[in-house]
């Protein structure tokens, strides 16, 4: 039997054992995992040493080697998010709601675990400790496909994290694909039966792949081309500083501003203002027409901009003459990601939150929070931009379903 | 432009309206739509009639001629569905749960509706009714794609339908593509940024086919390879009761039984009783080598037979040894549908319904119960026996989506 085959069914096999765990018992994997991680540091560091190596012989030092970069700080960072992980609440079991009908039929609605979680992802290692602890924890086994790049750091992570389970769960529930042809990727999107759900993370073509060719359910982890408005009342020191933080902190991340739409009250005002403070962190700004109206160095902005996710420090602005416009032009452009209002107007404020069709509607606060961690969550399995399932930052409930467990007396059908 | 892109055009723009509608509007269309039905009923018998008769010519009487027929009765109970509909509470708006971050952020998880939820569907007309009434309750636009052999009956419904939401909503909010080649749907499959969703609803060959083609998110309505397991103790009037109601009463839809496992210690007994009672009913019953050491004359069983869904009046039984054996074989062969046990004995119960990994698990009650109306929905989409998003009978809170509204007072985020 091959590797994927083989692995997708031991990991169905300790996902039925799993599935039955009491919380206790899965809070305790959790802290085991994240022991471990600590404890074998080395063994761990030095496994990614040899990938940055190796990246480095072949592409040479890019923006993406510090993403596959570990050190003790970031393997003590997703230790800790483990242990944030291990003691939240239980999803598993929860009653969600329940009834009695008409025939007298009790029915109880409860969460359960999800299955076996398919997971394909880039670079970053620790991604794999995050993923891991979240599916452990609301009892569900994975199978984990790393990139190429980070092969040594993810075998070396998972084998301490599996032989850290020794005695407390069956170590099966995690699994790792180690061939890292393309192909084993294709199969494992059609590979239902043994596998629940596919997560993808990565670039937007490669979602765009998977949902292509997944006959597996997916979650998309999409795209954030994301706005921010600044209403003709806001507190502009508040809006620049919102700004500054989406834009810059981050600017590759899914949850960093794009577009910054204006209220033409304050544009006069406040377009140069910003364009100046912005400048000081380089920030390349295009402008629409009335944008360059104002400040006319603005590079001029093109239709195809609007609906481009700027993966650098760029940002376009364009002024609009009500929170009516702001909402239509975003839910024209934008991707359903996070978008946000800077304003005191009340009505505004419900007005924009409500109609905004995305997974993250924010008031006088940055996008960047849109991220299992800021949100409470202790990890994130990656931020879902579809409306099916879940939306938004996904956590440990996002990766459980529901089932019926209905009670009765002897009750058959009449019609 | 062509009828599949502008229709689907119209009914997003419709959505947008749609969705921000209160309930007592929405409520009023539905009860327009439900007057108008019983209103104009002889309109929509006459082009059932060209349908029906179209259909005699071209395949003769079938069973499949009973479902594309309409009448004052069917009509009738489709208009009460869509008063019950209307009545049942507003799923919209719901804050389904909320809480404050470290860093002071007020985050509300709040419910809205889908947007434009495409529907392909076979010969029954009045799912014509029962759909876009789910849909418009719950804030969503549909796009319906029914038979070709229903097209006459789908096009008079949905014509009422729409002349009745005059004066009250956005009649686009319901389309109905009326080209029937095939094609179509397979650009339906594939209409991102214009669909949501896509609930197949047909055979088992259709909705693998819409799993291996769709790039739109779909919700398998799946197929109902039941059990029904009679336990060491079960009331054995009871277990005969449920098993010819679930068997007999409509043997070809998803929620019938098609097989029965018994307990050794009471199968000498009670499979012979069994037996006679369902040949009454001119049942075709096949056993496995332990059941036709007790009755002889049953079929042998063959390892294809655990993993079919008979559309017809074939049972299989199989002798096993305790619930655990019940639980496993369940979960090797069974489709994740319906499955029921019939005992008294409180500790299998609960093993059983929660170690059994379907949409629904019974207790003493017949599996015909998986049913949106019998749970109480008013109607249904569909019964989903995928896990993600919606599990079990689709109701209006399974057409909705969550989004998280978040305020802020100029937080921005630290790293």
């Amino acid at each position: 039997m091959d590797e994927l085959l083989e692995k997708a069914s031991l990991a169905r096999k300790a996902w039925y054992q799993l599935s039955r765990t009491t919380d206790p018992v899965r809070r305790r994997a959790l802290e085991a995992m994240a022991s471990a991680i600590i404890e074998r540091q080395d063994f761990i560091l030095e496994a990614n040493r040899l990938d940055v190596e190796n990246y480095r012989k072949a592409r040479g030092e890019d923006t993406l080697l510090d993403r596959l970069v570990l050190n003790e700080k970031r393997l003590r960072s997703a230790a800790d998010g483990l242990r944030k992980v291990a003691n939240l609440p239980d999803p598993i079991g929860e009653v969600v709601e329940g009834w009695t009908t008409v025939h007298g039929l009790r029915i109880y609605k409860v969460r359960v675990p999800l299955g076996v979680i398919g997971v394909v992802y880039e670079s970053r290692p620790n991604v794999t400790i995050d993923i891991a602890g979240l599916a452990i924890k609301s009892g569900n086994a994975v199978l984990l496909r790393g990139g190429s790049e980070a092969i040594n750091s993810n075998r070396a992570i998972v084998n301490v994290m599996r032989e850290s389970l020794e005695g407390i769960i069956d170590k099966d529930a995690i699994q790792l694909i180690e061939n890292t042809d393309r192909s084993v990727v294709d199969r494992m999107l059609r590979l239902n039966g043994y596998l629940d759900l596919i997560v993808p993370r990565g670039s937007a073509a490669f979602i765009e792949y998977v949902r292509k060719n997944a006959t597996v359910p997916v979650i998309e982890t999409g795209a954030g081309n994301n706005h921010i408005f600044v209403n003709y009342d806001a507190d502009l020191d508040m809006a620049t500083r919102i700004i500054i933080n989406a834009k810059v902190q981050r600017p590759a991340v899914c949850n960093a501003v794009r577009k910054v739409l204006i209220h033409e009250k304050i544009a006069e005002r406040y377009l140069p203002v910003l364009v100046q403070e912005l400048r000081k962190y380089n920030v390349r700004i295009k402008g629409d027409e009335r944008a360059r109206a104002i400040v006319p160095d603005l590079e001029a902005v093109t239709d195809e901009d609007w609906n481009t996710e700027y993966m650098d420090l760029t940002l376009a602005v364009k002024i609009v003459s009500s929170v009516e416009e702001a909402v239509e032009h975003i839910n024209r452009h934008g991707t359903k990601h996070s978008e946000a209002i800077i304003t005191n107007d009340l009505k505004d404020a419900q007005y924009f939150t409500w109609n905004v069709d995305a997974a993250c509607t924010y008031v006088n606060a940055s996008t960047r929070f849109t991220d299992g961690e800021q949100f409470g969550f202790g990890a994130e399995v990656g931020i879902s931009t579809q409306k099916l399932h879940a939306r938004g930052p996904m956590g440990i409930k996002e990766l459980t379903t529901t089932k019926y467990i209905i009670y009765g007396e002897g009750q058959v059908r009449e019609i």
